[in-house]
Parts: C-alpha cells; structure tokens; sequence
C-alpha cells in the first residue's frame, strides 16, 4: 500500500503542501480525478448538449440512478474485473460498491420496474479503480454517455439505430476521421468453436483478444497459450481469423468458409452481420464502417453484434504513426443481462452504445487550444457600471430592472468602483454592453450606453432602456 | 449492525426477492437513495433549467469536482457530523470520503488554484448517512444546486444578491408563498456573549439552537443546559432573545438594547444587517425577508449573515396546520473557510446559497400530480409509419433524412408493425405528427401526413415532405 504522500508525488501538478493549522494537508484531488475549470465546462457543456441533443431526435427519454449500488447486486457475475471496483467502507448497514458503468443500473432498473422495452439515455459519472492515464484520458471517475434500447424486435434494427446515433455523434462534434469497427460474439464463438476452445474458455479468450491494438499479436497469442490454456495450434487458426477485416466481400467469405460454415452461431451471426450492412447503408453510414474480426469488447455481458469506434486522425490533419488505438465509443447487444437480475429469469434483449467523453474533450480541447479560439465562460449580457462614487443604490435599481426583464446582468460589488475596472471586466468576459449610469445622466433622466467592441456610447431615456437593450441584444 | 435483508425490510415499496442463479438478490437501490424515472426526469430537467437560468442571469460560470475527496481535506474540522460521512474502503491508497456538500470542495478549489475572486454556480449529488425520510423529501444521496461569491468586496453586496437569486428561483418554481428567516451568526455570538457563554460553546450551542422548529424551545433549552453546558439563567436569557422575530424595527430596537449593544461583534452584525434590508429593498424582495434570531444554521464554517427559506404554504392552498418547518434553500456568508485549505492560511471571503432540490422537486411532483396535467417524457416530432408489410426499407430512407434535417423522429423497430399500434404509439408519448408510406403513396411519390390531433391525413410529395413537415413544426 502506498502512502498518500507516495500517491501524491505522482501528480506534481496538481500539488500543493499546505499547512493550515498543525497538519500537513496536501491540497490535491484524488488520484486519477480533476476538478474542471469554468473554461472546460464551457467546452464540456456543448459536448455534452450535441450528444444530448441527439439521443433527443432519436427519440430517447432520460432516467437517473444512485451513484452507487448494492455490492452483490453490481458484482453478482457481471464483471471479471471487480478489483477495479471502488468498496464503500462497511459503517454498519448494506454493502455498496460505486458503479463502474451504465449498464449494469440500467438492466437492475428494467429488473426492478419489470419494464419489457424502453429507449433510453442516461449521462453520468462511473468509477474505475484502473490505472489512470491523463495523456491518455483515462480517468478513474469519468463520465460515461449511454444510450440504449430494450425490447425484443426485429434482427439489427435497434442496432443499426445505436450505429448511426454513433456516427451522427462523432460526426456533430468534429474529431476528425473515424472508424467504427464491428464484429459478432456469435461469429467469435464459432471462431473458437472451430478450434476447439471449450464454452468455459471463452470469455477469458476474448479477453486477451481485447487487448489486441494495445498489444502485438505475437503477445497476445503468447497470453492465450500461457495464460488461458489454449493450444497453440488452435491460437494459430484463430490469429488467422482475427487478422481479417472488410465488408461484404468478406461477410460473403466467410458464409462460404467450410469450417466456420458449420458452426451455427457463426452462420446466425453472419446473417444478421449482412443485415445490419444494408441498414447501414440505408442510414447513410456504410462507409465508416468495418467489420474487423479481431474486435472482442472486455465485457462478459455481450451476447451479439459488439462495436467500437476509433478516431483515424488528429483534428489538426497530422495522421498519427501508430495504428488507431483510442476507442472513443463503443457497445454491443447484451440479451441476457437483465435475466440476470430478474428473479424468474425473464430475458429482455437490449442494444445500445456507450459515448467516451473524456477522451473525446481531450481531443476538442487541444483542438480549441491550437486555435486559439476564444472561449466565452458566462453569457453575461450587460455590466450595469459608474464612473462616479456614490451610485450604488442606483446600479442595484437598475440591475434589478434589468434582471427582471430577464436580462443577464452584472454589476460589480463594490460600493465605488473605478470605471476602467468595470470596462476590463467586460473585455476580458466578453460582456457586449454597459449601462453607466452618473450625475449627469441622472440629472437628463437617462442612463449611457456603451457598445464595448465599437466604444461608442449614447444616451437613452431611463423610462425605455429596457427596450434599447432587448433591441440590441436581438441584433 | 444491520444486515442486507433487515435494512430492505424498510423499503417494503422498493423491493422483490430476485432468485437469479442460487444466490437471493434484493432487486433494489440502497438504503436512502432512488431511481428516477423518465416523468420524474422531464420534471426534474425543468426545476434544474430554472434554477441554472437564475445563476446565468446573476453572471455565474460553472465548475466541477470529484464525487469523492480525501478523507483528511474533507473532514479536517470542517464538519461536526463526521459519522455521517460516507468513507471509501481502504483498498490500498488515498483514504477518500464522498463530499457531503459542495461549499467544502469549492473552498479547497480556490486554495488549490489559489484563485481570489470567483462567483460560480455547481449542481451536483452529495452523500450524507443520515436517517432517511422519504416522506420529507430526506435522501442519503441527494443533488444540491449551489451558487457562490468570493472575493473581498464591501458589506452585504453580493450577500444581497445571493438572497435576490434566493428569491426569484422560489417565485419561479410557483411552489407557493415562501419566508426567508435571516439573521448572522456575530449577532448570535454577541448574544450568547452577553450571557456568559463562553466561545468553546457557541458552536455547540449554535447547532441545539439550529433545532428549534423542529423541536420546542423547551426541549432545546433542557438539550443546551444538560448537554451543552449552558448555565440555566443564560438559557433563559438565551431564550427571550432568539423568540425575538421581525424587520427594521426589530433592528432599530436590538440596536438600543443595553446589553447587546455593548458586544462589538453584535453591532457590526445589526449594522450591516440594517444595510442588508435597504438593499434587499431596492431589489424588491424585502416583502418574504424575515430576521429571526433562532436561526443559527448547523454548519460550522458560517461567519457572518445566514439565511434560510421555508415554504409557507402548500402550492394547493391549504395552509398547513404547523408552523413551517421545511427548509427549501439556505446559505450564508463564510469568511474563514478558504483560509483553513490554504498553505499560508490566506483569506478568501465569500458568501452562497445552497437550493434544496429534492424537497422543492417532491412539492413540484406533488402539484403535478394532481393537476392531473399531462408531462412530456420525450420530444419526438413525428413518427414514420406504415400500413403494410415490406416497408421497412423506405420507412428506414424516411427516417434518415428527418434526422439528417434535425427532425427528431421515431419509428418502430419491428419489420412489420400494425398501424393501430403505431398510432397508439403517437398518442401515449404526445408525437404530433406522423409520416405514413404504403404502396399507393409509393406509386404516387407520395408520403401520407397524418396530424395525430385532429386524425387529418393529406398527401405530400416525396420531394419537399422535409420542408411541410417543418412548416408544420414551427407553427
């Protein structure tokens, strides 16, 4: 166990020794969390409102759950890695864990609510005791953005839906060039099936298999063969399949393989993975599109169709050197997770597609940083200002109108402040106009008003400047 | 300790004995805390929209932080009620708590970046193991909305304008007629000075006082004198004094008195206490503001003015038999707390409010739901629809271009739906307008509009349906 002073000299940044009273506080946030700036939720925001906006027009209702969950009901055989869970400490009452994802809440919500189809997203924080890596943007408290759909209906409609709800996202907030790769657990299955790896081996498998992109091949076949007990001749078939990606040339291929062929899970996948391609291409989203057999998701739940999207370019236009490894989206079918939590066992199929915003706003803010693009915090309409002692009263009277007219208003909380003060202040908030009000304009029964982009001021009536403003603001 | 099944055993409403696998799951949230569903959502985004188009209004920008804070940051003298702090297990590592408010983290924010003058908003859950009571609206898990001023400026300005926002979110949620009892801890510590009361117990003495409401002064006089150490000839003076309740006249009249007039700090607090009213004139909010001397607010760190709000009535008219008890939003000012973050102990002054969502949220649902007024879950605008089967692909080419024009549209994910049900659809979620293809339109390179309202159809070419259906969205 490391100490919190160890913990704390792995993050230089974000360190300060501080000794209030008698103790040494470090003035830190946990290890892997930050806090955010007004200026990166400025950012965040409008990521956050295209994603929302989206899951709108497709038609989504939104719900919420507790931050964290029942221990046995969130770790009850839903996911391998439970080490990267974060325990609540024992006070005496339930065992809680916090959530590690959306997923698992949404399917003890559907349980609970005995709720048999449903289109929902759901935004919010979960937790992962991971290794955090900020260059990377992997955080241990980060946002996740989900949207899902339950229900049982027809092959690949939903998912085609979750596909282009992907594509109309990554698209609208312009990262760059990305591709969305997409495979089958039923067509892995028969993958492995034909090579002899045992139903108990499976999952384990794909969980080396997940980690190909980050890892050569080369390792990740050592892995299977030393660490999860697959031979090496059947690793060597696999690595041949896994190797292969494309469209309908390969789906068609692969229909014809005479070993593949006669695994029924393969050929069920196959169908619908030709199914889901001709959506696609209804939806107009074909082209970012490829099925890659070596795509296998880290998470047991999985029942069918799995995705993954992944940025191929830097928004500045420099393409990296390395293969694309950033997975900036991601999902799949999982038809049996509800049951799971359901005492009879019912099933309800779900589909759906998981947003990573964190490293999607990485992005975006090194984009907005080399722009140099000028990033508004508060939208501030108006700074109700004096240029002379004495005017407070007045400055509240009028603020006070203008709040009430709904106006966005400011003023500063000083009883006498200096004008240039009250001007930089608007310079550096962006705030567009001033209302200045003084001797002079209280003996003429007007207030000033001053453009701060052009400086040029004039007088308006007091009874009206409401109005003046309103007009002004609408230009 | 209790176990699992006896801590569910008082959730009678939110429970089912799940029978997945061999294990008995409890389908439920934890103790204190709950779901919402998408009507309590569409509900809840609304109070959240009002209460954050106040805090841009009054110029406010927005930051975040983490759930979680090191235990030692959060609990170093900041809080009396530490046992109702949720501690993370020790899982190797930081020692770390779930913030119970969102004053603390902000404080240790502006020590880290040390920043001087701020004025922000935050919305965001905060963790406290108290006893939950659903009916008043008490959560273990519950969302705080928070709006701050930092900064040294001159007396009552910006307090001024915490209670203004104070008041126009109440008016704008029309949750009924509301108080706001002010009164400020040095006119408290002047009285309690007055009788004796030495400074060790004036914070413990404070948070019996904070009791008062909820129980009589009878019962919190016998709590300070067998449990706080109050002398009982000071409880009684003690006791006249915070019965005391009123405006101007009230402070014209402390101002006279002979004893507190003697204690420094009780004049500094009646005096600007006296400027506070004047502006809280001016911005036309006097009407609702209340000083009352038992107010003492229960939190450590307040220095100066404090203010809470309580509901008067029930929105429905009747006016409750007991004396308000329901504390919908509070604050105050806090001058010291920045400085116990700091390593040099530097002062930030500052002053806020905290709105009390949850119980403004469960008066709000309460109205709703008898006012039988119907809510919107989700904003779908049409709904592509067909009459006969092998539609699929043209309601999917319909669909894609609706959201490729913004449209937010809906269609059903079977091949072949029955048009009863999609229409009943439409009605039961509020879609206005639904887009039906068959074969005849097909053939007249048409699509047919149905108003779900008035049961209209009329035929549109194919060519510019997007352009009528927008016309017909805008009206």
């Amino acid at each position: 166990m490391k100490s919190v002073t160890e913990e704390a000299a792995n993050q230089p940044s974000h360190q300060l020794q501080a000794e209030a009273g008698k103790t040494n506080l470090i003035l830190k946030t946990p290890k892997g969390t930050r806090d955010f700036s007004p200026k990166q939720m400025a950012i965040r925001e409008e990521i956050f409102g295209t994603i929302i906006s989206c899951f709108k027009r497709h038609g989504a209702v939104t719900i919420d759950t507790p931050v964290f969950e029942l221990r046995d009901l969130l770790l009850d055989g839903h996911w391998e890695e439970s080490k990267l869970v974060y325990d609540l400490k024992d006070q005496g009452g339930e065992m809680l864990s916090l959530r590690y994802d959306l997923t698992v809440p949404f399917a003890r919500y559907l349980a609970m609510n005995k709720i048999t189809n449903f289109k929902r997203y759901h935004i919010a924080k979960v937790y992962r005791r991971d290794n955090p890596s900020i260059s990377k943007g992997r955080y241990r408290e980060f946002y996740q953005c989900d949207f899902d759909i339950a229900g049982q209906y027809d092959p690949m409609i939903p998912d085609a839906e979750c596909l282009k709800i992907m594509h109309e996202i990554l698209s609208a907030l312009q990262c760059g060039e990305f591709l969305i790769k997409i495979n089958d657990r039923r067509i892995l299955k028969g993958i492995f099936d034909t090579c002899g790896v045992s139903d108990a081996r499976f999952e384990a498998a794909c969980s080396s298999l997940d980690k190909l992109g980050k890892m050569s091949w080369e390792e990740v076949k050592t892995e299977m063969v030393h660490e999860r007990g697959i031979l090496p001749e059947a690793a060597e078939i696999i690595g041949h399949y896994v190797q292969l990606s494309g469209g309908e040339r390969l789906i068609h291929q692969l229909c014809q393989d005479p070993k593949l062929s006669k695994s029924q899970q393969a050929v069920e996948g196959l169908e619908e993975m030709k199914l889901l391609f001709e959506y696609l291409t209804l939806f107009g989203v074909r082209d970012q599109v490829s099925l890659d057999l070596s795509l296998a998701r880290g998470l047991d739940y999985y029942s069918g169709v799995i995705y993954e999207a992944v940025l191929l370019r830097q928004p500045n236009g420099h393409c990296k050197e390395h293969p694309p490894v950033d997975s900036v989206a991601g999902g799949g079918r999982y038809d049996g997770l509800v049951a799971t939590f359901d005492p009879k066992g019912q099933k309800v199929p779900c589909v759906g597609v998981s947003i990573g915003v964190e490293r999607l706003f990485s992005v975006i803010e090194q984009k907005l940083e080399m722009s140099k693009e000028k990033i508004r915090m508060k939208e501030t309409q108006v700074l109700v200002a004096t240029a002379q002692r004495n005017f407070l009263t007045e400055r509240m009277k009028l603020i006070n109108a203008l709040w009430g007219a709904g106006i966005k208003a400011e003023m500063s909380y000083k009883k006498n402040p200096k004008l240039l003060n009250q001007l930089q202040y608007c310079e550096e908030t962006g705030i567009p106009l001033v209302v200045i009000i003084g001797q002079q304009e209280m003996n003429d029964g007007v207030v000033k008003l001053r453009d701060v982009a052009t400086r040029k001021e004039i007088d308006i009536p007091k009874e009206n400047f409401i109005e003046e403003i309103k007009k002004r603001l609408e230009k």
